[in-house]
């Protein structure tokens, strides 16, 4: 099977003729993904399905995600904010300890004792807070993510909300729920400049799971294990990674991660507080093929979308810029509110270029917009212009 | 991880105590699969997660299946009748042509027409018939699988039904659905004895699809790519691989496969066409951990279960041999009636040797039984007794 790059939209949008550009834009886009090898923390992930941006920053292949149900581990993206701990931390998985905090009872926790309380799985979508950075026209610092910066995975671990109770609940005047991540801490640097500490309103507890499974393995290290908050219908940054505190607290973490970076703002203006943090996902559909040709007559129009923090109610796709919209089909069983659904229409190409856009909508009733504004870190793209692909039928 | 072989639990009646025995039975069977190196056709499966019984038989580890709500095809499981066709049949997939007879206008259709015609994806439990069949008492020939010879597989095609709509309809008389592998038949034997053709009874179309596309990805050829007919609910022989066949018969095939083996029958007996066939899978479950021992106090008991062809209505599990038992907790969403599902009971083990068995209940009401008949090729073993996993907690 030919693999195709993410293609990036705005490059589209830049030149004159639709094919002559796409390839011109193809070419180095090949070059970044083949020629540059698997870091060695992951070099079980699939070279063939990867994009790798750099060490900590590694996008799946829009082909790649084709209709699929669940993103193989072996496929998922990786961005992580600071190098993963040694392999050691994952020697002894059971006996990793959790510091539970801002409870009646604080005090530690082993995985080992979290795996005596309850269980639970759940599958949700995993998806970087700047996916889609790349389909936006003014320039924007960070990975330039197209779609790949997100997958649909399963998690296995114990719902927060049972570790809380089994240590007397949480305080009063408890707001947030903060997680420490247990990376490394560079020498020399004040460590709130750089630990991943994230809170998220308390109200996130109610599907907020500590996972020590992923996609029914034990969790890989460079993904998080031995243990991650896992909230779904929550963006990447809050599903802290190696988690090594958890706290009910009143005021957010004063890191940086949280008081400044992930802030939805005007492209110019400085995160501060008083921003919206990049905290629950919107509703966003992308196509995943065909990406650049396709010959006349019926073709599938595959792709997936996800409906934020609620199920999704319907999908449509566009052959014609967004003109006319037509129903897709959802393909296979529905995963729960927090997953993406593949699907797919079989529709009637002419010859000429066609602009396949996708657009859905949730069970609130949220449509997916035509376009999302510009934002200085290029936060929470989902405008389905933006991510629509041309392709040429001949 | 340690890796557990698939425990025979025959092997532990015959011997006195539980923990010597299952020790000394260990050992042969790490050999077996550790010592066996993959054949060079399925090279890309997890030599790790597999048993290699053969060439053609490879089991996947019952600790593999762990709650793994889908199976990779890297741990999916092998079982192919005749050796698989040269790798040319997947080069080009959409041009692979199919037969379809017993029909208004018969023909042929490529892969790349079906896909004009309607998709759909399927979850569903692939077994082979004779899973479960090395936990009979009686000697039976053919693989001796305990449990792996299962997986929980999501599959893309299209309808069996689309198709034949599509040539016109079944001819008036049709009973059976027919489809014929596209195996190479060795020179000087005569097709009917080994050529894989498999009738079912027409009501199979409401479910049946021809699939292209398997865990989100084109079906491999060791699994039947570019197309395989499958049957959610029913046993794996009757999802033909390499289909090159598909008709609405009046008559079931007169090869051997059909007419006289997958015939369950009593010991001793031969297989003839008055015997029932290997059609529908009937409620089974099985634990998958743990499987040897376990430290006393709060443990997860694991295993999947498997409605056949209805939805599953409970699962319960006993640590007593089958004295008392306790309702489980399915994990993760339902996949569907086809599909198996994950479960999970925490219960305390005291010191001493514990027998850990699951029971599943379908929606049907039907509960899978204590004992499954022994018969002469050891099919269709669901007995929950025979599945039983001595545990030793100390």
């Amino acid at each position: 099977m030919k693999i195709i790059e993410n293609v990036k939209r705005r490059h589209f949008l830049i030149g004159s003729a639709g094919t002559m550009v796409a390839a011109a834009v193809g070419a180095p886009g090949m070059a970044q993904s083949d020629g540059e090898p698997l870091p060695d923390y992951v070099a079980w992930k699939d070279a063939e399905d990867m994009i790798v941006h750099s060490k900590q920053t590694l996008e799946t292949k829009r082909a790649a995600q084709g209709s699929e149900l669940i993103t193989p581990s072996t496929e998922l993206y990786i961005r992580n904010n600071l190098p993963a701990p040694p392999d050691e931390i994952v020697a002894d998985r059971d006996a990793w300890e959790v510091e539970i905090d801002g409870v009646a009872n604080p005090g530690k926790m082993t995985v080992g004792e979290m795996k005596t309380l309850a269980v639970e799985t759940v599958v949700c979508v995993l998806q970087c807070s700047g996916n889609g950075r790349a389909f936006f026209d003014h320039e924007t610092s960070g990975s330039q993510w197209s779609v790949g910066a997100a997958g649909n995975v399963v998690w296995t671990g114990v719902p927060v909300r049972a570790v809380i109770d089994a240590m007397g609940g949480a305080n009063a005047g408890a707001v947030f729920l903060t997680g420490t991540g247990g990376e490394e801490i560079p020498e020399g640097l004040p460590p709130e400049t750089i630990q991943v500490e994230r809170s998220v309103p308390k109200a996130a507890m109610d599907q907020a799971i500590l996972a020590w499974e992923m996609n029914g393995e034990p969790l890989p290290l460079a993904h998080g294990g031995p243990l991650r908050l896992v909230i779904p219908g929550y963006y990447g940054v809050n599903n802290v990674k190696y988690l090594k505190r958890l706290a009910m607290t009143a005021e957010e973490s004063p890191n940086k991660i949280q008081q400044t970076s992930y802030r939805v703002r005007p492209v110019g203006v400085k995160g501060d507080p008083s921003q919206p943090s990049m905290y629950e996902m919107a509703v966003k559909s992308w196509i995943t093929g065909p990406l650049m040709d396709a010959a006349t007559g019926k073709v599938q129009v595959h792709g997936v979308a996800m409906g934020g923090v609620s199920g999704l109610d319907k999908i449509e796709v566009s052959t014609d810029g967004g003109q006319n919209w037509a129903e897709a089909q959802f393909l296979g069983p529905d995963l729960g509110p927090y997953a993406w659904r593949p699907f797919v229409l079989i529709t009637e190409l002419s010859e000429g270029t066609h602009m396949l856009a996708s657009r859905a909508t949730n069970e609130a009733g949220v449509t997916q917009p035509e376009f999302f504004p510009p934002n200085e870190r290029g936060y929470g793209n989902n405008g389905w212009r933006a991510h629509a692909v041309d392709v040429t039928v001949s």
